[in-house]
């Protein structure tokens, strides 16, 4: 019996779980598990359930479409593997820890493609008999280079891109054409040290605790919404360098929890923020 | 407008959430907030809802009664401050930040009463003018003692009881009494060092993080559901007394958590096991 | 046997160590503890030594002069209680702690009086016999408040002054005349939020972690050297005012840690960072 | 210049700084870092020092030799890659974060070989181009087993072996063989959930955090001195399984850490307690 995950954002109303459980009633659908949450400052409602049963996708989209607000988020997702695209530069830590878990059975994806700016992690990727890209930004423009990473990704038609250490600046063009796709992992504990050589501005500053953080990619850099966050404690004996090993980790873990998040349509996003359910 | 609190625990049913949502429909209630849990092993489904609009207590628990099985627990609470009755011995560090947030109006509870087997916080528990009750356990027996600790008890007829550090066992006659109402502080991450001075246990084991648990109290000594736990980080050069100091900060944290989520009826107890919505 | 802390900072040079013990050791001195650390950067000293034996101070101190470079920090603390005092406005929950700690034994310190620019507070204090000055700002210059606040803290002549939840500024004036002595517990994982409501901040950021910052007090508002710092995670359903909640506890936990470093004369300052030893 | 390591644990004496750091400073070496600790209970002394200069490692230790007590622990190590044996078993994400880490550059070791009793990560160990042996347990008893498994390991002749979830029981002729170099992870916070299926147990009991320890193997299972732990957080919707898995990050992350400690000569042994400098 499949499995679909179904998941509803809408401006709150009175009934609504009501309206909406009954015609899962009505159509013999099990919900497996259920999670609901309504933001008490703009009355969304948002809605995340598990559902197993015989299920006629149009039938039943068409069903909550009516008893729904105009202009409610309606997704019904067969509980399946995603298809996700891997973009790199050079640094290996978060890619190979994602290929690790790859090879084990950890992920619930098809991993269809590494695509890197530099072929610094070739050898690492086809060790693991993934495809891998490469597209140089060498003697072109920025615009140039970023269309040609385009045209590789848009080949593999992926659900999720994930920037495992992509370390290039995403114009709105990509944004806007991989909208809700891209997440990213930043190394540092957002807001705190936004830009460049965030290891060396903690250091810097002095702080006794570093973090990462994983978020959705918009066009402010930096600045889309989070998904997971953790921090590591560091102290006054770590170089920059120390404090990036140690950051490695923290980049690892983090970058991993938020993918599972979203290989199971946990996440919501509304306002800048996530909603995890 | 009143709002409450509907707490139900029961075995899961396929139409359970249907049937559940539209009584409150047709009375006319409002859910602002609704979780939902089944457990996957035993097939138990949990439900909190926070619930406002004009509530006739009676009528709402018929309804549900009616359409949920047999033997289910169906509780509708009143969003007010719950009667709370402190036991503590002589350590004030966990009495004492109770009685700091209480005054600074932090918990949603009334405070009965202070009631300790030794006179060591009476100073300082009526700094607070909180009644402050001894019953020394000297010169009578373990069981005349808890009679007339019961006896001093009951006349409170406490929602909740927090062992504050209160360093007595307690017999299964106590326990079976004030059944699912006492909130215990264990000074260890259990179930590691399990019973009498966990924190030497931990310093002799060379154990590099400790922690604290908060658990309601059961016949089993140290075995009874675990409510929230937190953990703080030691090292070589910290003595079992520096572990205990250590340990202080996060057995006050974690008692205080653990006390919020009964202050807001988020805990269900299922096969000594906790479920928090 | 009186014991002793002995702090030195100066630029690294070979021999170091052999010199300073050689002292020692001629004047008959046990070492019970001994911490060093070597800024890799800058090569500076530091070190920390908990001293006992019959030490004649001003001989140790001269016979360390003469082996050290010129403009060493060198400093011989006998180790007993600091005298401190707290500075509050309203919030009771960062000034409850310490005064729970405080009459708890908790605290190497002797708390000489809480001087706040409200009166707010004044009943929670003198149940703790701790006198209570009220320095109201009201229909006075800023200029006018900080010389009456400095006044009256001048009277205790603290080694100590902890700001605890004191919701004014400092001008340069302040800060300078109580120089390396002002300890300031900010609400926020700083870098992160800073300036006012950082809660509100982290709450519109929609960050996954919040976090609180203990640091000294220099002319740059929420720049000083770096403590000690920790955080707690936090989720979409936490409203600001329960992230400022959740954000409390991290603020007593930090504070205090801060202060016991502070009262144990474990905290160097370098270039705007801490070396704890 | 080459970089020594100095370890010295020994009886603490009067003059024990003053008598090491004379011969270092009389022999031209240059302190680069230093750390000491005096165990308050036993009295014994610990001292880590990075050392440079031109060290002639027969006299230095001669010298040293003269001034400490009789039987005193000095190491002197150059400062180069530790050779490693990894031993597993079927599980790959503790060996396969460890395989990565080392083709990133990241440890400071020689990965010589792993062993395992099956064959199952065969294919992922000879990505990487480290020899991969198999030494089945098949159809043989269990001491000739572990002799052949000592056998193998003894041919490369390892600093450190890393139980990387090696997942058989090792007698004491193994432990007493390769004394003070086995590193374990073993999947639970020790001392909670000694034995077989930790996160059973844990499940069972219905913890809110899990955690992992890195040990060195003694000859009582799970008994051996702590190295690094760390936790995660779970709920009541966690099946083991889901334990598990968090807890794997933790294993990798825990683990990484320990051997890290090793790979630097920062861990010393006592009283079936590690030291860290």
């Amino acid at each position: 019996m499949e499995q679909y995950i179904l998941l509803i954002s809408t401006q709150d109303a009175k009934g609504l779980i009501y309206n909406i459980s009954k015609i899962l009633f009505a159509n013999s659908i099990n919900i497996e598990q259920n999670a609901e949450y309504v933001d008490p400052e703009t009355k969304n409602f948002f809605m995340r359930s598990v559902l197993s049963g015989k299920i006629s996708e149009n039938i039943l989209l068409k069903e909550l479409k009516e008893v729904l607000p105009e202009g409610s988020l309606i997704k019904l997702n067969k509980k399946t593997k995603k298809d996700v695209v891997l973009l790199a530069t050079k640094e290996s830590h978060v890619l190979g820890d994602l290929l690790i878990r790859y090879v084990s059975g950890e992920l619930n994806a098809n991993i269809k493609a590494v695509i890197a700016n530099h072929n610094t992690l070739k050898s690492l990727v086809e060790k693991f008999d993934i495809p891998f890209i490469c597209v140089s930004a060498e003697n072109i423009s920025r615009d140039e280079h970023e269309n040609k990473m385009i045209e590789q990704i848009s080949q593999f038609n992926p659900d999720i891109i994930v920037l495992a250490k992509y370390m290039r600046i995403l114009t709105s063009n990509f944004v806007e054409k991989f909208s809700g796709k891209v997440l990213n992992i930043h190394h540092s504990f957002l807001p705190a040290f936004i830009g460049a050589n965030p290891y060396k501005q903690a250091y810097e500053r002095g702080v006794k605790i570093i973090g990462a953080t994983a978020h959705y990619v918009t066009n402010d850099l930096d600045e889309g919404p989070i998904i997971y966050q953790d921090v590591v404690r560091v102290d006054h004996s770590y170089s920059w360098e120390d404090m990036r090993n140690a950051g490695r980790n923290v980049e690892k873990v983090v970058l991993s929890n938020a993918f599972e998040l979203l290989l199971n349509d946990r996440v919501f996003v509304h306002r800048n923020k996530t909603v995890i359910l």
